[in-house]
């Protein structure tokens, strides 16, 4: 992929991901539709949908041979990552937009055959722009974040974990998250899985660990963190997969290990 | 107490925490010390210390008949909270403001007679300033909060808990807090029970429940939150006490009573 491409595709990404806060910034002034999809935490607005829209409105008007995967389902069926697949959350942290009127995102990745190549996650309401290219490192709002620091410990460590895997559920041993929680120096979860991540490449936590996200939850997020030294696998330490849904750690290559063993450990009571 | 007394604390106190925050950002900038206090998660920094003698010494040049009672120990040794008592936080968040360098505050409540008149907290690197005075609303940056919504539900409630509450622990029944995880509409932790509750009167999350708070994290809070049809109470439904550690349960009126019987009902299983 001539290098030439990825500056263009950034340019492009960049101008529609801000104008597409503006127009999220002015329409959340309005009322708007809300609808729940799989339960009643998985929210969907109107202004979800129509932004997403937008988003592939622009790309296929400019780019009719790229693919875009998007969050509301309202891009292409994508069966392979062949090609330039834009993965697209419209607004990323759909129930903190709701409830709170901040503290969401949009999160765009562009994929090359099937390498990240772009990493954009715009946090609208703080006006704050995250982006990486691979190999040239992440920015934030344009000036270039430094590596994170290659050697955390974990009792050193903040954690973004959300109290719903700290309670008994089905995708992993919850007593192994309370081991954790009290080795770590903290957690915290602000429920934007988009805003953790880039919050990991700026070193505002150290960690993020959930066990359900899907492709366009994480693809802008793995590149930025990379960018700085971090790392992003399943919860086996198996890559991810932007094809369906993973478990998640995201760290500091220093601690990543500690915490799949941490996870992974058999249950001693 | 005449209410000129209460304008002119509040112009006073909100000048100084003013300067206090740019003094902060402005010493962030160079390195500092950094302590453990009780154990490794309970920080104070020099910055801490110096903001705190900074309060206490504008306090007394001009009211020198006031008592402060501080987070660093600076200020009176605080035995009744009769006449003017300043209760202030020079930093709420430490572990934040030294690990993240944001979503930090300052908070100072000023207690007449043991009645809250006045509550200011500082986020200092969003530069947000919510002060309340009692029976005339809680503000941010000058406009007027809504009073919260005195019909949320508990299951359409966002709650403000950490993860240390949800594993296994002194201070309360775990498996309570794992019933209200699934129960509520989410959790969230921002590491400053400040900023908590500013973001309560703001509606931002619509309750926050934690074991363990001191006064001067309390102190502002609390005003600012009954300000805007909200209540906080220890976790038995009784008074907090400023002169001593509380567990606290912040919320709407709606939801409080809720909480409370979530909390003390007897364990079913």
């Amino acid at each position: 992929m001539a290098q030439s491409h990825v500056d263009e595709y950034l340019e492009k990404a960049k101008e529609w991901i801000l104008n597409a806060g503006k127009q999220i910034k002015q329409d959340m002034k309005e009322p708007y539709e809300v609808e729940t999809k799989k339960d009643a935490t998985d929210l969907v607005t109107e202004i979800d949908k129509k932004t997403e829209q937008y988003f592939i409105d622009q790309i296929f008007s400019v780019y009719p041979d790229h693919k875009v995967l998007g969050e509301e389902g309202m891009g292409d069926e994508v069966h392979s990552l062949d090609g330039v697949v834009w993965i697209i959350d419209p607004i990323d942290g759909t129930m903190n937009f709701v409830h709170q009127q901040r503290f969401f995102a949009i999160s765009i990745g562009i994929y090359i055959d099937g390498i990240g190549e772009i990493g954009l996650i715009y946090d609208v309401m703080d006006d704050t722009l995250y982006e990486a290219v691979r190999g040239r490192g992440s920015y934030k709002n344009g000036e270039r974040l430094p590596n994170i620091d290659p050697h955390k410990r974990l009792d050193d460590a903040l954690v973004g974990i959300n109290n719903f895997w700290a309670i008994p559920n089905r995708r992993l041993n919850e007593k192994k998250i309370h081991e954790l929680v009290r080795k770590v120096k903290g957690t915290r979860s602000y429920g934007s899985a988009a805003l953790e991540f880039a919050f990991i490449a700026e070193g505002i936590i150290d960690a993020y660990i959930t066990m359900r996200l899907q492709p366009w939850d994480i693809a802008a997020g793995k590149i930025l963190v990379e960018e700085v030294g971090g790392i992003t696998t399943r919860v086996d330490g198996s890559e991810l997969d932007m094809m369906t849904g993973n478990t998640v750690i995201c760290s500091n290559r220093s601690i990543h290990q500690s915490l799949l063993t941490f996870i992974q450990q058999k249950d001693n009571g």
